[in-house]
């Protein structure tokens, strides 16, 4: 935006805040894009807030990572502001969420779109996969999502990861929630699951969640994959999941190891009040960024 | 229920708790109807808890009214379980809540549906026009709620008023919120709007409500026609609006010069840690059943 | 913002939200600037938060008014992103707060500040006073702020209307809540005190309040004027206060009867979880717009 | 306390904070009792907290009063710390209870007595009428509190005020909720009932209350005597009530027309994060004591 | 309930909600028992909330156990309403908790009793120790439980385990809270302790306090003996504690290597807004469910 | 305080509640000092509310230490008032805080002061420093707080620690936010730094830390170096940090092996309704006690 006078602006809600380096559209390599789809009808609670609060949450973060020891923010990150919804039926907004979402893609930008309700996610992933044939997806997850339809409609969240399989292959990590319907139904689908109650059995058991994956990958983290302890701002919160380091372990080794062309984070559902979960999410993405830019 | 052995029950939720008259559903007079329809789709917040905490908060009530001097528990209060919802799309939704509405209905009884949205009142009032035609429809309300279609359906609430319209005269009370397209359709409604704003210069006004009003009446009540100071428990709370006493008297004054034959109490959304709305809400609706069977 | 793809942007805080007329800030009648002044280190609570739940809410208001009948949003309404702050100690803050305000007062523009804490209206006062000379200001508040000095500075929010007085005359309503020191300073002092708890014994009270005022006109709400009833989320809820039609009452008059350059709305600390209050800030807002451009 | 090097002591939680005049409890015309009997057996939540964090508001309150035109704190106003409680079966805390007021009282205190629950207003009376015979009560609450037993004790809050009748007459105003049995058992009582739905019919209604009175009065406040608007932190907030301005007449008439010789605040039961009812009982408790001691 | 038409009802608080396999109490081998003892008078907030707060969580469960690869409910889970407490003096709600529990023990179901309060522990071991002479209990908790008296009453929450040992034999596991009186007492008691701060450095822990059980075994849970960042609801939450894989697995090898009769789930204090700890107590029951009757 | 009659006082927020063994000043080896720094102006919420809630929690504590097998209150714990603050800028409210803790320290007291923000603690190591020469100070904290000036002041919390290099030498546990300034200023700075992401990579980590450290020691904990998952109560939790055992176990090592003389607990922030992080701060206040004194 442009006013007639020398003005400071301050936080406008980009990623990061008011950052040192400033990056246009074209000039950046990530582009993050908040889908706040909830079929609420007030503006109270829910994952409609989710995107904003984690960017409101993002301009508090330090931009070092002393993990890698960089800042990779210069590589340019940036925030289109909500899209527009509802504006129909759900097929028409999940038209409008792919659409949307390969014009980023196509123009090479590596996409991180802000939930909302998993049921995005299938019309991210075919944006991906439009542009990236062979996707594998790796969902990190405390529920499968994996029935056929559910309250009358193929697009509830609960369905979310039956229908990414009409486009790529899967693989499901902190899975500890399942319908016996879908249990029954597994051994037919093309899906690697990682159960959470058993996954660490295996010491090496992040390698191999990588080894399932082929190039390219898209990566949906539903929150609630993450422990309850460090992440009860969702809608069903299930006990176990994934600590805070088993996290970064995982997205860190799937970065370095895989091709990694967009991803997504869903249905964070603001506590109010409890402002904790919204800055791991935020803090979550920038380090999602860091691994997948620093050094290259 | 039955158990194999004596059994000192406490509140299973039905209204007014543990009463020390308690009915079947064929002796009694007033049946509660609990609808939560909510398209949120986790199971925290939203109007889909009114209905429980409705219900919780009405065993904590005392049971004299003093305005009028009696008990009128007597006349039987039966609770229905919950409607299981969603079970499909909206049609099918809206369709299932005026067959079970009629079935109550048709038996003579005072049917009050606890909400849940304001979207299920319009098959409510098409049940009741089916066993009384020529139906007067009182809606205490901030919101006019007579859009034509909105977010791409029929069913949402903001259209709930303009559904109505198709099977009964309407009244509108405390209307203070209105979008500038439903302002130009009104001259060419059937309807009748007291303004919020406006309507008290008349120190008749209750009067003039009523006389708008033809036998049968049904009444709908969205909570947020009160008074936010009183009701903030609700997705849209507009200052200004009825406070407690002026709902009872507009309440009182439908009810003693009208035959009413069924209401709704819709968009109350609980507010955690807060039970005061919940109460208020409990309480209108035990004055409603006072106001409707005392002395009769 | 422009991007390189057709997009339908949402709620990007704007006054109103997404609007059906959007204007450009030289072509609009009224500016919105958010200044989050808050003393606290934390990103959590306290008023910095007041703006931004200002701006959410306002996307889920009606544009219609159905008391003047008029929807006056298309006389432009500009929100400039959140001034920067701090960026200093409090004199260059106030500096910069007053340089921007008088940047926006000298372009004709109607100036509607978003506080933060009351310490910022001496430095818009100021900005105003520049551009507008013989200066009344309209202080609705529970506390008189007319300490000299507080905590060992001058720029403290009990101070704010003290200093105000080196730039105008002063009409302060709903007072009622005074140091002993106030109180004994006060015949000294340019100032009209209404108190809350003897005010209304004037049936012509508000234009008593009016009368007092001088053009042109500067307009000060601190929310704790109010009755915490609808208005609990500010840092010292004094019990009394203005109703929301009182209050409504008061500004049109004022609006109507004087030549009104600029207002701010301060002190609301947002209550997690309790939209109300936010939702009501809102509107008093739009109808200050609503009242000072309806029909002009 | 004394220490051995020179200390600026902060809020240590006497009423209103660091007062300009500290008195001792022997020059003290005022002593404040916090005895947080709640029956509850975690530290989280109820009546227990109420005395505390009236105190802590208290701190925040100024003291000129612009009603009376007087800062009455320098009368000598001493706290007594919290009584520990319970160290005993119910009869135990309540004989304690009485043994502790009753030496306030008998040294010409004028006694203030913060619950907790109602429970404790029987002993209170108790002591206040040993000191003084013939003794009125004047209770405002929602509530009659007129059972003979409750859940299979005398003590029971419910049971209150018909333990003070064996100790003083009763007058009851705002009452609004009552069981069948305590309707059927009034007329037997001595008890004048002011009931909230219809007492403001008389315009008269606060003088006709101070008539029923005779001196010495003891007055006694449930805070759910209140308009849960502004009162909705206690246990089962009755909708209706007093509101600010119509509390204070009722005081003010009382002590300026009575010889009150001590009062209660019972049953505030704060809201985590909602400050305004605690500032509220605290703004109230210096209002009797203005209206006590101004001028006299 | 019958009702005179077809109806699909909704969650009426069974465990698990509306199951696909619905049973009768004499076709259950499970029946639930809510006892919501909690000394507070009011409504609000408690231990009280907590069997409802359960059952409403668990119709949100899936029903298929990943872990052990079944789905159990069709073992029969009844759920019986709460008991009407409390009616009488301690003692009383006492011998009607033994009463009543006895009568379902006897029956041969697995009774699951949701609290409340610890108090209500003694009776239910005593009614199992009724039926299963030289029964063992297993504690899992924060807190001894060990004090002969408190507070005046030997019914305390602090002095349940003390009365247990009239019973049963004890081991408990999870202690990081003891008063010095009971750590006196404790050499003279028969009890095994585990302490939480140094029960792990024994790989085997878990087997050890499984050797220490007998046939038949009785399970109380305090939810305080799990660790506060998951189970934050609880009156005293103690830092440190039992993770959700440690309480599983220690459940799972007592109730495979022991025939455990009966249990108990006491002091969930539900945090209004919060429902990731309501959400964990149902699933921890549904988890003990499947473990005690998978494969048999 | 003394009293004309006998009087059992309840909590007056000492530390410990009402203790068996009640020490005076001089008697004490332990002085509790609360220093609610926080630059708010309203009393709603923020870390001026950390010293009071850690105070409430600490009376629900059981004394008795089940890991050293001890009950070390006998030594004396006294607790000072809450400092007055603030009385002027910040430069004079750091020297006060400098001359009161001189003043507990330099009478051999082991001082433990409880914030308020982190600028507090430069002085208070300033005062340690002026006893006791050659000071080491353990930070346990997930900001480096390193910064040379923000906000323009070098009171900032952020700058906290650069401060204290101008008293003593310096080790960092548990940093996991870093602005980019910082990471480049720390090579020339006397500071040694464990990596919360990295340090657990060697099992000796807590030896390591120990051995950085020489005699005297001061230890600063920031609430908001523990995990969020117990720790949420702090202005900027950032994901990752110690958990409970991981503190306690550094805090013994360091207690064991090194003479500390005092220490501080700053940055809690408490959370409405949410006890679990103040009881856990009493706790830990308490184990340092018990840590530093038993067996002495």
């Amino acid at each position: 935006m442009s006013f007639p006078f020398e003005y400071d602006t301050g936080a406008q809600l980009p990623f990061g805040g008011v950052l040192p380096h400033v990056a246009t559209f074209d000039a950046s390599k990530v582009v993050i894009l908040p889908v706040p789809v909830d079929r609420t009808t007030s503006y109270v609670g829910g994952t409609r807030n989710g995107p904003r609060e984690i960017l409101v949450a993002s301009s508090h973060m330090e931009l070092w990572d002393e993990e890698v020891g960089a800042d990779v923010h210069g590589v340019g990150m940036y925030t289109l502001p909500e899209m527009e919804l509802p504006f129909g039926e759900l097929p028409a907004v999940m038209d409008e969420i792919r659409r949307v979402a390969y014009e980023v893609i196509a123009r090479d930008k590596f996409l991180i779109t802000l939930g909302g309700e998993h049921s995005i996610t299938p019309p991210l992933v075919a944006a991906a996969a439009q542009k990236f044939p062979n996707l594998s997806v790796l969902q990190i997850d405390a529920h499968a999502d994996l029935r056929s339809t559910y309250m009358g409609t193929i697009h509830n969240h609960a369905c979310a990861m039956r229908r990414v399989l009409d486009y790529a292959s899967l693989t499901q990590v902190g899975i500890r929630s399942l319908s016996t319907e879908e249990a029954e139904a597994i051994p037919e689908l093309n899906t690697n699951i990682f159960y959470d109650a058993t996954m660490r059995r295996d010491p090496q058991w992040i390698d191999r969640v990588v080894d399932t994956l082929q190039d390219p990958v898209y990566i949906t983290i539903d929150v609630d994959g993450m422990d309850p302890a460090i992440m009860p701002a969702t809608g069903t919160p299930e006990p176990g999941g994934l600590s805070w380091y088993e996290m970064l372990a995982l997205l860190k080794a799937t970065l370095m190891r895989r091709r990694v062309v967009a991803c997504d984070i869903v249905e964070l559902s603001p506590l109010p009040g409890l402002v904790a979960p919204n800055f791991l999410c935020s803090k979550l993405i920038y380090k999602i960024i860091t691994y997948r830019f620093a050094g290259r």
